[in-house]
């Protein structure tokens, strides 16, 4: 195996086409950030959008903003320009609530089509918060539906005539394996059942098309590759032959068919504005809009194939540089089943996560032994990949992971 | 009765120990604004808020943010702020997701505490929104709860044991009319059913003793009389004593007793995090916390006294200056069971407030013919009153509200 140098790398960022949009972005100057699968970091274009909210459309707009800055069409105008990253089409996607709040909605629809069914299936190890919500589903629904979890490779195998809804995160949050959303899609339909995935780790990193695929449902993160400020409001994609069936059960008024007419009786808008719960949050929907403009602008084949290429070059500068150090590589070698993030597993990781955070270099760590570092192909350079794994080899070399300022937990997100 | 006069109002406001407030609040010259129960205006400190939030926090702290700005205890830190503001104690009210999504949250975990019973009592022309999330866990919890709307002057009546639930809003949006918290909240103990109070339009504009009433469970909005900005987050209270049963269906990670140990089962936080769900939306809570300790910092009682002379005030134009237009006042005269708004009558409500708005005053209306006029008494003066009503004179006198631009129906908020 060729050795690479950072000059090398250096020459693969003078060849990149995308390697322009990295001076869209805010980025401190000295800081290597591979954490923007876990919040992704401010478009330039954020400052100006953001004042123009406060002080203007807030400001002086005050409630007329509702229709004079168009407030109103918010989710919708966001949703259909996110509908481009993954897709679907247009009123399919609306911009909402947190990933959470909409997993819970879609989740309880889908069962409500699907009654009869009583099973949930997922994959243990799933992102936390996705198994959360559909216990909290199960539980409310009192024995109608259970959670099932079976791990990732016999999914395909459990799901049948029983299966109500399959809800799976298409990249793994920790690992970054990417399952094949067409066949498992497939499969559901097959035996009746419906699929909503989650898009949290997928959209702005790697091309999805779920009309393509045939996807029922699906939600997403809009903080993370999409680059929409810390708490971002999510989104949420129903297909639109499910649209007019799908009664959610968080119907609140910006959900109904004429949500200011102030009407006793909810009654649900036709389309996609049905999956709409409270107030818009305004401020954060704006700014997402700002990340999701950046992101349509650039090729997503020419992101993931920078993506790919980063992960190959890491998982290469591991073996070559740290080997002999303890690591072992977590996320699949064969790129194409591999989201835009690489996982070391290590057994000192949360004290060398923060060796390598006091050094400026920014991963993240992910219990109980994973570090874990995200390729953002706008915003991150080859040489990016060369300095993390230097500092990683300093690191091991002079056993910094080892200071006892580094052992101690805090909050880690 | 005395006739007013301008120069009158002058001196009321000359008078006025909160008329300082109002250089805090950045309004534009000229504009007269009785709309904040509906959106609350900027904070002058919320513009230099926003940017550290923004421009600091997130573009520079990055994931560290967490940790370093205390973004994880934003709900819990301007929650326990709004205690201060309802009567409630540390660590019974956080900041989170919309005031729709939290009704559910804690109305579905009310009737699980109360299962058995199969009533929630609300009343018709309750705020719309909170009728559909009900109608929506009805129909979620199919058939184990109905939704059950009476008169609220025969609320006190139809509490009974099969009272799961009441759900009221403390000021009503559109009359303005205050319901007894204490005389509701004691009848439902008396008959072992729990309270849920919308303190949406209390929360800031009338004082609320939530734990001296016993109250159970509450919900407020953000972004009226708090002006916390446009869709801010909502926030809601649980009475310590129930915080141990309560088990909400959104159970996301950030109620999670250990969020980022990423296990795979749901365990509630202890006490009042449990009702959290997703991520934080951290530009809105902290942009939320401004428009809170400016609240904070002012007399709750002062604020009250002003808001009734207004409202006294402002009838007493009406009545002097608008007889024979037409004009019927909605809201009840006696000053002890009004909120902090005056609503009016009139079967050209509509056109008449777009003619206002065109003249620089902005109020609301809600369908099908209500004028409503809010009282903010950090930023309204008794000269802004009398100004509005002066402009409602002229538009009467000149049938301007006849002109035909003033009568196309736009969306309203």
């Amino acid at each position: 195996m060729n050795s690479f140098t950072r000059e090398q790398c250096a020459d693969f960022d003078r060849l990149d086409e995308l390697a322009e949009y990295r001076q869209q972005f805010d980025l401190e100057e000295g800081l290597i950030y591979m954490n923007g699968n876990s919040l992704g970091v401010l478009p330039k274009a954020a400052k100006d959008r953001v004042q123009e909210v406060v002080h203007e459309e807030w400001g002086r707009g005050l409630i007329r903003s509702w229709n004079t800055a168009d407030w109103i069409n918010l989710p919708n105008r966001v949703g259909d320009k996110i509908a481009g990253l993954i897709g679907a089409g247009e009123g399919e996607v609306v911009v909402a609530d947190s990933t959470s709040v909409n997993l819970f909605k879609l989740a309880a629809a889908a069962v409500r089509m699907r009654q009869g069914r009583s099973k949930i299936l997922s994959e243990p190890g799933n992102f936390p918060t996705d198994l959360y919500i559909l216990q909290g589903l199960e539980k409310f629904q009192q024995g109608q539906v259970r959670l099932n979890t079976v791990n990732r490779n016999d999914i395909l195998d459990a799901i049948d005539e029983d299966t109500a809804l399959v809800v799976l995160t298409h990249v793994h949050y920790k690992s970054g394996d990417m399952f094949d959303m067409a066949a498992i899609t497939q499969r559901a339909h097959e035996k009746g059942a419906l699929v909503l995935w989650d898009l949290s780790h997928s959209v702005g990193a790697v091309p999805v098309q779920l009309n393509e695929a045939g996807v029922d449902l699906a939600i997403g993160c809009g903080y993370k590759y999409l680059n929409g400020g810390p708490g971002a409001p999510g989104f949420l994609f129903v297909a639109k032959r499910h649209q007019e069936q799908l009664e959610q059960p968080l119907s609140g008024w910006f959900g109904h068919a004429n949500s200011f007419a102030m009407r006793d009786d909810y009654e649900p808008a036709p389309g996609i504005k049905r999956t709409l719960c409270g107030t818009t949050p305004v401020i954060g929907a704006s700014l997402l809009e700002v990340g999701v403009d950046i992101m349509l602008s650039a090729s997503m084949s020419r992101i993931r194939e920078k993506s790919l290429q980063m992960g190959d070059l890491f998982i290469k500068l591991v073996e070559q540089r740290l080997s002999g150090f303890g690591f072992e590589i977590a996320s699949s070698k064969d790129a194409s089943i591999r989201g835009s993030q690489v996982s070391l597993i290590h057994e000192q990781g949360f004290a060398i996560m923060q060796a390598l955070i006091a050094r400026n270099v920014i991963g993240d760590f992910r219990a109980p032994n994973i570090l874990r570092f995200g390729f953002t192909p706008l915003y991150l350079r080859y040489v990016d990949l060369w300095d993390c794994v230097d500092a990683l080899v300093e690191i091991m070399e002079q056993e910094e992971w080892n200071r006892p300022e580094f052992k101690k937990l805090t909050a880690v997100t």
